[in-house]
C-alpha cells in the first residue's frame, strides 16, 4: 500500500508510492519509448487493467474495440482505491494510506502522439470524460480533490506516447491547490472579487498577453509565467468547479484547447509540455472567490531544475513576447484530423 | 534591466531575465557541452567577468594565475547590481526592477566536473567563500536574501560541466524560503521547538533514515522525501544563519560533503543533482525557530516535471530504502585528489 507523508515544516504531502519503481520508465532523459506494441490502441485492450468507463459505438463490448475514448486504471498506481486512511502519527511526523485513485485518459483508439491532431469533437469527448469521472469520483467520501493533467514528451514526464492524459484523486488537498485557494480568498475578503475575474477583466483591456479571445474563454501568458510561452485557458464565466462546467463551454473549449495547443507545436516545434487543470476541492460547495482554469506549460529548457525545486522561477522570456508571437502563429484547424 | 513580477494569486515572485536568452543553453536534453575552452580553467580569467573574490597565493595578481576559489559574476545575469528598485503596481499586478546579485563560484582552477573529487581542504575553501559573499552583500541594504547552490549535469541545469556553484541574491524572500520560516515558526509557537533539532533528534532516535551520523552534522533521507535519495545535511548546533557558522562546523562539513557526494555518485552512477542551502533572511537577526542546512536533491527520473509544476511529488524509493542503501555504499576517502 502506497504511504501519504507530511513534510513538517511546509505541510506538503508526498506519496511514497513503491509500485511505480517497477513501471517501465526510460532511465535519465532517454526519449519516450516508440514503436512495438502500444498498449493504447485499439485491439490492445487486454494489455490494460479493466475499463473503468468508456464512449463507445453501439452494440461494442467493455474492453474490447470499438470504444472512442476509454479510462482505465494506471497499471502501475501511486495510490490504490482500496482501505481506509488509517491516519496516524509517527514521532513529529504525520502520514496516511495512500488510498486514491489513479487513472488513464486514453483520448482516440489510433496511435495518435498530439492531442493537437485530434478533431475537435474527439477532443471535446475527452473533455466530457474528465467531467464524468470527476462527477463519479465526488461520491467517494475518502476522496477530495481530483488533478487531472497530461504530460507530453520525456522532459514533461510521459513514459508513452499515444495520446492520453491521467487523473490522481487524492485524501488531502494538493499544497499548491491549497495556496492558490488560500491567496484567491484572502484577494477576495480584500476586494471582493473574485481575483481570476479581475486577471481576465485586465488582460483584455490590455490585450498583450492575450494569446487568443473567445466568446467563452480568455487564454493568456500569465503577467507572472514561470515558464517561457506558459498559457493559461481561463472561462469568462465564473465557476470554482470545473466538473460544473457547461455544454457550450466544453463545445468552445474543444476549439480552443486544439488552437492553443497547435500554435505552440508549431511555434515551439512540439515541445514537451504538461497541462493541469486547476479545480476547486471535490468536497466543497462552489465558492465566489475560485475559479477553474487550465495551466499550460511547455517544457523548452533545461534551465528550470532549481528553480522547480525552490520555487525561485527565472523566465527568459517576458510572457508579452511569447503571447505576440503565439497570437502570430498561423495553425490549420481544418487539416484533417484522424477522425 | 531584468524584472522582478509577482503572482497575484500565489505570491510567487518570478525574474523575468531577457538577458539570459542570450547565454548558450543546449537546447532541450542535449549533454553539458564539454571539450573546447572552459572559461572556468586557470588560463581563462580574460573569458569572465573581473572576480569579485578569490582565494589566491601570495604574490598572485587578480583575474591572473594563482587561484584556488574564484568568484566572477554571471556573465548572463538573472539580476543586476545596479539601480534602485522603483516598486510600482500595474493594475492588479506588482512589480519591480530586478535588482541584485547573480555570482558563479569556481570551486577550483583545474577541470574537475565532480565536486566529490576535490579534496576536502578545497571544499572547506568553497564553503569559506559561500560565507564571505553572504556576509559582504548584507551589507547592500537593498537585498534580503542570498540563495546558494550547486547545478550539476544537464538534467539538474547545469550548462558548463567545470565544478561550480552560484548564488543569487533577491531584493525578496523567496516563496519557498518564506514558507519553510512559516512553517518553522508555527511549530515553534505551538511547541516552543525548533522543528529542524526535533528532526535531528528523531532521526538520531530511529536511525533507519540515517545517511551519516558525525560529531557537528545528521545527514538524513527526509521523512517526506520528495525525490529518490534526496539527503538533507542538517548542523546539531542550533543557527539559523549559513553566515554564522563556526570553524570546527566548516572543517566537518568538507568532509561531511565529500562523503555524501561520493556516496551518491558511487550509488547511483554520477547522477544530475542540485544542491540549495536553505538558510534565513540576510536582514533578519537570529532566530530560535529556523535552523540552516543544505538539501541534495539527485535528478533521477524524468517522472518529476508534473510533479514540480504543482507541488504534488510521488516518490517511487521510501526515503528508508535510499538511507540504507548510500549507508552501505562503500567509498574512498583517501583516493587522491587533484589537489
Amino acid at each position: 500500500m502506497p504511504e501519504l507523508r507530511k513534510d513538517p515544516i511546509v505541510g506538503r504531502w508526498v506519496i511514497i508510492a513503491t509500485e511505480r519503481a517497477k513501471r517501465p520508465v526510460a532511465p535519465r532523459d532517454e526519449p519516450v519509448a516508440s514503436g512495438g506494441l502500444c498498449p493504447f490502441c485499439e485491439g490492445s485492450e487486454v494489455h490494460t487493467p479493466f475499463e473503468i468507463l468508456a464512449y463507445r459505438d453501439r452494440n461494442t463490448k467493455p474492453n474490447e474495440k470499438g470504444w472512442r475514448v476509454r479510462v482505465v486504471p494506471n497499471k502501475f498506481p501511486a495510490l490504490q482505491i482500496e482501505g481506509d486512511l488509517h491516519k496516524r502519527g509517527d514521532g513529529i511526523y504525520d502520514r496516511m494510506n495512500g488510498v486514491g485513485a489513479h487513472e488513464v485518459i486514453i483520448e482516440c483508439p489510433f496511435h495518435e502522439i498530439s492531442m493537437a491532431n485530434l478533431s475537435e469533437d474527439n477532443i471535446r469527448e475527452v473533455l466530457w470524460v474528465y467531467r464524468d469521472r470527476l462527477v463519479d469520483l465526488k461520491k467517494d467520501k475518502r476522496l477530495v480533490y481530483g488533478m487531472i493533467f497530461k504530460n507530453v514528451g520525456a522532459l514533461a514526464g510521459a513514459s508513452l506516447e499515444h495520446s492520453h492524459s491521467q487523473l490522481i484523486v487524492t485524501p488531502i488537498v494538493p499544497i499548491s491547490v491549497q495556496e492558490e485557494m488560500d491567496g484567491a480568498q484572502e484577494f477576495y475578503d480584500y476586494r471582493g472579487r473574485c481575483i481570476y475575474c479581475d486577471m481576465n477583466h485586465q488582460e483584455l483591456a490590455t490585450e498583450k498577453r492575450i494569446v487568443l479571445d473567445t466568446p467563452s474563454f480568455v487564454s493568456f501568458a500569465p503577467y507572472a509565467s514561470r515558464f517561457p510561452f506558459e498559457t493559461w485557458i481561463v472561462p469568462r464565466n465564473h465557476n470554482s468547479h470545473f466538473e460544473n462546467i457547461q455544454k457550450n463551454e466544453v463545445d468552445e473549449l474543444g476549439t480552443v484547447l486544439k488552437t492553443i495547443l497547435l500554435k505552440l507545436e508549431t511555434a515551439l516545434d512540439k515541445p514537451a509540455y504538461n497541462y493541469i487543470i486547476h479545480t476547486a476541492p471535490l468536497d466543497s460547495q462552489a465558492v465566489p472567490h475560485y475559479h477553474w482554469h487550465i495551466e499550460i506549460i511547455p517544457r523548452l529548457t533545461r534551465v528550470a531544475g532549481f528553480e522547480w525545486g525552490t520555487g525561485f522561477y527565472i523566465n527568459p522570456v517576458p510572457p508579452e513576447q511569447a503571447a505576440a508571437y503565439l497570437r502570430q502563429t498561423e495553425i490549420d484547424l481544418t487539416a484533417p484530423s484522424r477522425r
